[in-house]
């Protein structure tokens, strides 16, 4: 029996450095040792929150297989000593969606849900309280989703396969980017880049990333990535800019991945082609005096979408696998445990940091680092 | 060289009868004999419209080829003699819409395009004039689709081939209706009573029309047509209905087709499952605090359609030959030249008879029928 | 501990009733009282199969849950006492095809692959043994992928849960049967029948079923269950009937459901209009002279299909409980234990009997009944 | 009135240069002066035909547009003066596949149907006579089908439009290369070389190319092409070198667009996995013992597939526009009329040549060019 250092989220915004106890190990459960463990940006709203009480965040995890009862490994298909790539879900794998390859959609997944659970959200005081990515082991749950990880791709590129399986599923998988398309994203964070890297990939003619001046080094990372075209939109008109670039004939798909507010959909929706595809990532709050209209004329359609399936992930490990992409340009940070407030204040933008997505290593030491600030 | 008659829509809300010369037919174009124009709900707005100057309106037209420029009838695959449903759309046939199947998209189409022309909505100023189905005699334009109207299809129900072929292109081919939906269509209008019938000859589990009170009979030819369930919106909550008709599974399919305000789109959000779709096929205007938050938590998607492919009106047709439905229901009222502001006037709303499709059927007697008021 | 009474396939074309020992029940498995199994076609070559040593055979089965470990509760969403449909598969749960809706096609359910296992064809010697239908109790492996009953179903229907199902697939999900599309069915077993209500269920206007003379029962089921037209293709030239039913228009889906030899292909390819679709249900062994230069002149596609996925199952389970269709005319007979020899023969065509489909009820009494031969 | 110099296929493997008088434009017609053909493998069977009478021979055309009835101009929407690429079909423009926008299934386009005609392969007894490419004006039927060629893009290149356009339509739009998949092309002729770059092109993992021993240019244009791996079946087995590729995982796709017998079909089966699929885009003639009850193991699909849509001529356009991809390795021979003869032999086989594609630019020297042999 063994302990595990874990940065807990005591408090809206607050996480301590506590030690908790390894598990006995169910046959049809298992433990992981953390080897990295991604920042995204729902954290934030995470670790503001009052609800679900003291939690381990964290759900973009990668490691190996410490230990995995008989009847989990023969569920999962991987053994001890196996490297993994999870998935934050843990869906029931019985209902029709499971049954369906849209587990993302299965009710026991949805954190609306009354006793749903996942990976980065579950209270510690369920079972072993090891259920999140930002402590050194994680217990594993029997209905975990997992993914090899191929052979060379270091921790910190593969703990981004969540956010690029996010960029496959809605550039390629959703949205249907492809040779003589053009795509706008909106939004130059880390889901919005893998769009833009996502639709590229799915040879898209031209992509245009949409950001701020402030996003300068963001856009700048879009454009090695390979978006033919950036745009701040407080410096340019992104309509205009969309038309020119276009001749006119707009845009074939618009992914909106901001963090802007609602107004933002009516610039996205006089984007949009006839025939054409609007992307809905990001939560808006209530929207006022939405054009439908103009999105009617277009005979358009809009989809929302939340996360990724088994496939787009897949995606994701092979494009790292390929070495075809300078994914080192996304993982602006790595840290260890005593920097996880720093890091998801980053992400909140909270500070001045210039960060695209930050891995947590919880191996590394656990004093904070200095420079990360 | 003769006449034809015509009511001509000289101002907002007034048609004048007026006879109007017959046009010398180039090799390229024809002329219909109309035998019967159906009555649209869009007909009201274009009727109460300044723009266009003095128009023939009607654009639901069944005739019989007149005469047909040798040029024309190569173009079209129709000589004269052939009984013909007309499309309203005079597409340009060589955009990429038009070479893809999709020419209600073409540019030349769109009454928003300056310069854009179609049946029903052309001013008399143009050319012979003679461009809408209120009237004895229609100029067949080079770029007219039409299609062959079965045998034993009577003129009144062939008049239909458009509304239904919405209610085919929405809840079939764009909508997905088949085995194991459920499908909720909001509105017993033409169109939407359309689409109820589309959806259960498309094989839907579960058809749920929803209207007023004071849709009673329009809710009651829903029933015969196949609807599973009415309901009454102003007396029972069609959350509620929907929830308990599903076992709390709720809709794979929401057809928006009412002319209620926008606030109906929350309610239609609501009545959504996962992954599932809502069409929304007429205009709301400027849509105060929509819940797209909500849609995009349940990962559906919003399509916005206008009218109907070639293939859906030619399903249309089909559905009237094979005499399985009860399409008599439909065809509430059949009226001459004389009776068309009053047509309009009941389409628009503005009379207390309980109409669903009217048809003008230009050759009847020209004077006012007094049983329809 | 009990014992459960088998129908156990000891040799080539000969099963034995022999009692079983049930097994004690781990965490992760269950057991099935066997209410109803159906008895299917690929029962008869596993019936005359040397390979796999003494197996208890029956795929098709319908039970309710006696023991169920707590683990294996959890993960199929059952409990003791539900009463549902089994697949035969027992997938894997975690490879990419599992993962993405498709477990039909998981290697663990590929008979071909040495290791695989699944209902109705495992050998007695593997643990319990209990492994079929024809048996009154079935041991539930962890994998079992499972389907609630609706209520008010009887078992022979259920266990028609299956075919049924591979119509819905076939015809419906992969073959898109629908509005205004002709289907010709060729076959009229069990699932070619399945097929063609599937077709008519989905709304195809036109489906023709082709069977031989001695057929004639289950063309005039086709025909009760929806068939348009049927054809005895030793009395009739199935091609110039196709082209006489549709104008020459030829067919839009083609199902090779038969067990016709191979020259039928040619046949069938013969039927197909520009842009349709084979589909092939049923193996042919080496095809000398397949016109496939017809095929490519039409562009038409030829899906290999096996089996059905779990939607196409629920999509069966709800046609019968809608109470829409006559299936009691496809169950034509249920036995006992005591009979499934005669029942193995007769699915084999070694009888006189006029067979569809045949339940098998373990519970009843093991005598043989004298009317069944 | 003008004169067109000819290269007339007056019999079975022989053209003469002649003259022909050029026509009177009618309103809906016109005249191209052609710029660039190129040949195609298609070219070598009509050569060889006794079909049709003296014809002009070449369907691949790029030229200015001379003249354009003011109907036709409308029509088509181009104007004199405009450089476009043809299609080679000359569609009805009003049947259901064209108005569906697949008018390459129109049977006014097939070949096999009396009375058909398109570019290339009329007779020269018709009207004008000059309906195809090799000469050095053509007759502009009223159904003829444009593209606007890019500025930039040189007639050899641009004469490449239909068969890049054939890569794009069955690797991309009908066979759905893109991220994750494998992809193996049999044939690396020009259209087996156009469907690698498609394929990856839109992104395909793995593109494996396979030819003979003889094809080693073509192989190494593939490989500069995109193709990630070129294998000399004559020197390799396939199966295995796309089993070593991919780990055993075999080809999502295969495409077969070689010239081989029918025995390599049995070949392309082997090389798929579980739900693959098969694009056969070339005639094998009568094929013994297909193996396809092992493509019905893997569920796969057969696409017989042929041409192209006007988006995939479209998608052909703008690669070429792009200057992503080395064009120029494609095009390795561009001839003037003299040498019709000798191209239409090298495209049969019948040469030392080692030609990919030929482009006749009918305004060079008539005289043949010695190095060309």
């Amino acid at each position: 029996m063994g302990e595990a250092l874990a940065a807990v989220a005591v408090r809206p915004r607050e996480t301590e450095l506590q030690t908790i106890a390894l598990p006995d190990i169910a046959p049809d459960a298992g433990l992981l040792r953390v080897e990295a463990t991604g920042v995204c940006g729902s954290d934030w709203p995470m670790y503001n929150s009052e609800r679900g009480g003291a939690r381990v965040l964290g759900h973009e995890m990668v490691g190996v297989i410490e230990k995995a009862g008989a009847l989990a490994a023969d569920r999962w298909g991987f053994k001890e000593g196996d490297r993994v790539a999870l998935e934050e879900y843990l869906p029931c794998g019985h209902c029709e969606y499971c049954r369906s390859g849209e587990f993302r959609s299965c009710m026991s997944t949805d954190s609306r849900i009354p006793g749903a659970i996942r990976y980065g959200s579950t209270s510690v005081a369920l079972g072993s309280g090891l259920w999140g990515g930002f402590a050194r082991y994680l217990h594993l749950h029997p209905r975990t989703v997992m993914h090899r990880v191929p052979d060379g791709v270091p921790g910190h590129i593969a703990a981004m396969a969540i956010p690029l399986g996010n960029g496959f599923q809605w550039a390629y998988l959703d949205g249907a980017a492809g040779p003589g398309k053009t795509v706008v994203v909106q939004g130059p964070g880390q889901t919005g880049l893998a769009c833009a890297l996502a639709a590229k990939a799915a040879g898209a003619d031209l992509v245009i990333m949409a950001g701020l001046k402030r996003d300068a080094r963001r856009l700048e990372v879009a454009r090695k990535l390979g978006a033919d075209l950036t745009v701040a939109v407080d410096e340019l008109d992104l309509v205009d800019e969309v038309s020119k670039a276009t001749g006119g004939q707009m845009a074939d798909l618009v992914i909106e991945a901001s963090s802007a507010g609602p107004e933002i959909l009516n610039t996205s929706i006089k984007l949009l082609r006839k025939r054409s595809m609007l992307i809905l990532a990001t939560r808006k709050g209530a929207i006022p005096n939405l054009d439908l209209d103009q999105l009617l004329g277009m005979q358009a359609t809009v989809k929302g979408v939340r996360g990724h399936s088994f496939h787009s992930v897949e995606l994701a490990l092979r494009a790292m696998a390929s070495g075809r992409y300078p994914l080192e340009l996304l993982s602006t940070h790595v840290v260890g445990l005593g920097d996880v407030d720093t890091a998801l204040r980053a992400v909140g933008g909270q500070t001045k940091m210039d960060i695209i997505h930050i891995t947590v290593e919880p191996w590394k030491s656990e004093q904070r680092d200095p420079t990360f600030a």
